[in-house]
């Protein structure tokens, strides 16, 4: 028997303890247990190990340790980052993926494969009216937002690709909101821009993106000689879930000549849903937009998306040719389309869950939470400790506790929000987790308009966030009354007075 | 019941169909089954259904129509690109991973899954001797030599990375051969250098890169006021699976003061077994390196993985902060080492699998590769009408056909192939696929020192490698005899004389 090869028969029975410990965790240990990160200590790290050992005893070994020190996402009381509890049908996509490991770079190689994804990437081209458009799964919403980003560069400059940003006549740039994703700012970098490339734009009231603001710095940019070559806006950030105004800046776009990006690496995936189009409609203006179904689609990671609407503008910049790769009829290769070359088979989890669970369902899961986020904000606001600080379309929201009650105001602005309060805000926020009541976690959000531009800056909010799909309402109401029961604490009170 | 949700009943069931299907195509149809893509006709591509249905009817569908159009390799018989057959535990670790859905962009989320990470990616580093070294897991090789490229590009011209390429006193360049992974020219581009700053050095007699032509580069481009910063040299190149000479190329970066960056993505997994050090041992001198196990260490995919020796170095390019981010102790997070934010739990596989077979058998996996490679290289030679091209010491072999038989000739330059045995090597390779006896392809080979630099240079050569850790000497065999027999074949002959 070869090294790494079972018989027919082990092969059944790992498979059998898989499923068993699978279904085990889901229906038990993550829904009893609290979402908290238990730490029964640290382990120490072990070399690779001689010689082979059980194989169910080992994946018992590693079940048991991950279920021991992680933060069960699994759990309805998770309010977390956007990390789902997957759907079953995605996990069963993403096993099959691995045991038939196809190779997608090329479509000769992975006939069938391709042909499931690029069913599964006109979903989503279809409802934006995108019907040329060009698709691609990424390891994330990262890479994702770095491929459109080039596939703009590139476009706007196209020089670049050959001589370089030093080849050009002055220094690109590109424009995002405050509360942008991070990982733009790495990107300017990676991208040979350098950080003081991205042009921070402060937001409004509700944390999205200021349509004046950004036109009066494209303007300065073009008198300085610079070069703006695109605009990000972000449906659904991460912090506020906000959602910048996207037909504003497809009509400003246009005017400039500017690519627009939507980074929509949750909001987006709401383009399945027609019922919601007033939300989501003018995604289908912009010319590229990033979605991580593995979000709100409840995916198991990863599962990014990149859309771009002009197909030979999206195979520009990744256009290599390889003497040994079998060359198909496609004219466009998968690794051709961006970072990766050997790929993962990333799209049947999508494809499956989105056969056995159809769109309704999808319509229903983004209507319910979005139904749960304002039961929340309203239950939060009968209190008089509570307020909403923002109240975005999507299940996220951010909220203070108050020092002094506001009469009849329902959401404050965060500049109103006092030292102790913030303080307050932190220490609830950690001390929920820390007693196992549910994950909730604390952001900060820059007042109004303040063109600070620097992350890390404006006072300290609560945030939560309906992400697991078995949330339900009586979850909600524990949540504003373990909130309310902590804050009447003394001992937690002091605390965070002395933490400022 | 939530739109999502399955009862545990139903759980377990879909598991277990799960497991069939999976254990049934490892045992039966991939092993049966020719490694052939079989195309019975395409899919129409269907929109995402508006309603449910069942789960096992839609995951028995996805496991037949993937099953009818794909390529096996699975089979023994593919001696293909390098695409393995997974190791179960391999498979059963993704899919462990899959489930609990881990997030691991920063430690205090997902701290037992950072922890056995940290652990597998130790094996590596103590490998090396880089103890404190910082290792990361990517989406494949190409995403690790990207990073790895711009960990070089910001440690050795650190200006970039606030004021981008157009603030430095000359345009960056970097050293690859003719022979290395055509991703680096994407991500010359990616990375704003432009296509232009790739330099491509010739290669030897055994396709591996040329140091005297290296340095002669180096020279040139210091006289014309470029900027060197890197040299990739490339540990099993995909064509033909040539290791650079990396002691050299350390020497002389060392000397130049250039960040030695190894492309090991398929050989570098070696680096797990001390027996084969003599091989392997000069990567230690590297700055950094990149691994596939998802090549040779039967992982499935995706599990690229960077290694970087100076671990400030490292975390210098892509360090972000983000308000929303829960702080851990870690001094350095997993989504400020690379691309990725958000990630998926890739590490779990590579660590189950290091439990279950051990490091012996990784040993003897290697070893007995090589020895099938130098079987399959023997049998070949002794017969006339074939000879081997490229002598790797991994398990990848280049070959020809030839119209007259080369006495005592083992081994034969590619600049001696005629015309016709070029032909005649591209019309084997694809009537090979074609008939379904074996799945082997043809690649490009540039004469020695030719200088060339463009891709898609060079004779056409028939390509073959071990991959499969289920191929015997009996496969190999039956290759090398179907080979003769189809050579003999009139109709092949003459319409590979056509195809000229």
């Amino acid at each position: 028997m070869p090294h790494f090869s079972h018989t027919l028969r082990e092969q059944r029975r790992l498979w059998r303890l898989l499923g068993e410990l699978a279904a085990g965790y889901w229906e038990h240990a993550a829904a009893d247990r609290t979402p908290v990160v238990e730490r029964r200590g640290r382990r120490a790290a072990e070399p690779l190990p001689l010689r082979p050992r059980s194989a169910a005893a080992a994946l018992r070994q590693a079940a048991r340790y991950l279920g021991r020190n992680a933060c069960h996402l699994a759990s309805p009381r998770y309010y977390g980052l956007m990390n789902p509890k997957p759907a079953l049908a995605g996990v069963l996509g993403d096993a099959l993926a691995s045991v038939l490991n196809p190779q997608l770079a090329v479509e000769a190689h992975a006939s069938g494969a391709t042909a499931l994804e690029r069913e599964a990437l006109g979903w989503f081209l279809a409802a934006l009216g995108w019907r040329r458009g060009q698709g691609q799964f990424t390891s994330g919403g990262s890479e994702a937002n770095l491929v459109a980003l080039k596939v703009a560069l590139n476009h706007r400059l196209p020089g670049v690709a050959r001589h370089g940003l030093r080849g050009l006549r002055g220094q690109p740039v590109f424009y995002v909101s405050e509360e942008s994703h991070h990982s733009l700012e790495k990107f300017a970098d990676l991208l040979g821009l350098g950080r003081d490339a991205v042009r921070w734009i402060p937001t409004d009231g509700e944390f999205a993106m200021r349509p004046d603001l950004l036109a009066a710095a494209i303007r300065r940019d073009r008198r300085a000689g610079r070069l703006p070559f695109a605009v990000v806006g972000t449906f659904g950030t991460t912090s506020s879930g906000a959602v910048d105004p996207i037909a504003k800046l497809a009509a400003l776009c246009r005017r400039e000549r500017l690519w627009l990006h939507v980074d929509g690496a949750y909001g987006g995936s709401l383009i399945l849903a027609p019922r919601f189009r007033r939300l989501w409609g003018a995604l289908g203006r912009a010319d590229s937009l990033t979605l991580d179904p593995h979000k709100w689609l409840a995916m198991p990671f990863p599962l990014g998306v990149v859309l771009v609407r002009d197909p030979r503008a999206a195979a520009a910049p990744f256009r290599v040719q390889a003497a040994y790769v079998p060359r198909g009829k496609q004219r466009v290769e998968s690794y051709q389309l961006g970072v990766q070359w050997s790929r993962r088979f990333l799209g049947l989890k999508l494809w499956l869950a989105g056969q056995v669970y159809g769109r309704r369902a999808y319509e229903r899961h983004f209507a319910k939470q979005m139904r749960l986020a304002d039961y929340f904000r309203a239950r939060l606001a009968a209190r008089p400790a509570f307020a909403t600080v923002s109240e975005s379309p999507l299940p996220i929201t951010c909220f203070t506790w108050l020092e002094r009650p506001r009469p009849a105001r329902r959401k404050i602005p965060v500049e109103e929000l006092t030292r102790f309060e913030r303080q307050m805000n932190l220490a609830l926020a950690e001390e929920m987790v820390r007693r196992g009541w549910a994950w909730i976690s604390a952001t900060r959000l820059r007042p109004e308009g303040s063109g600070s531009g620097a992350p890390l800056r404006g006072p300290t909010v609560m945030r939560m966030m309906v992400i697991n799909y078995e949330t339900r309402e009586r979850h909600l109401l524990r949540l504003v009354r373990d909130l309310d029961r902590l804050a009447a604490d003394p001992a937690l009170r002091r605390r965070a007075a002395r933490s400022g």
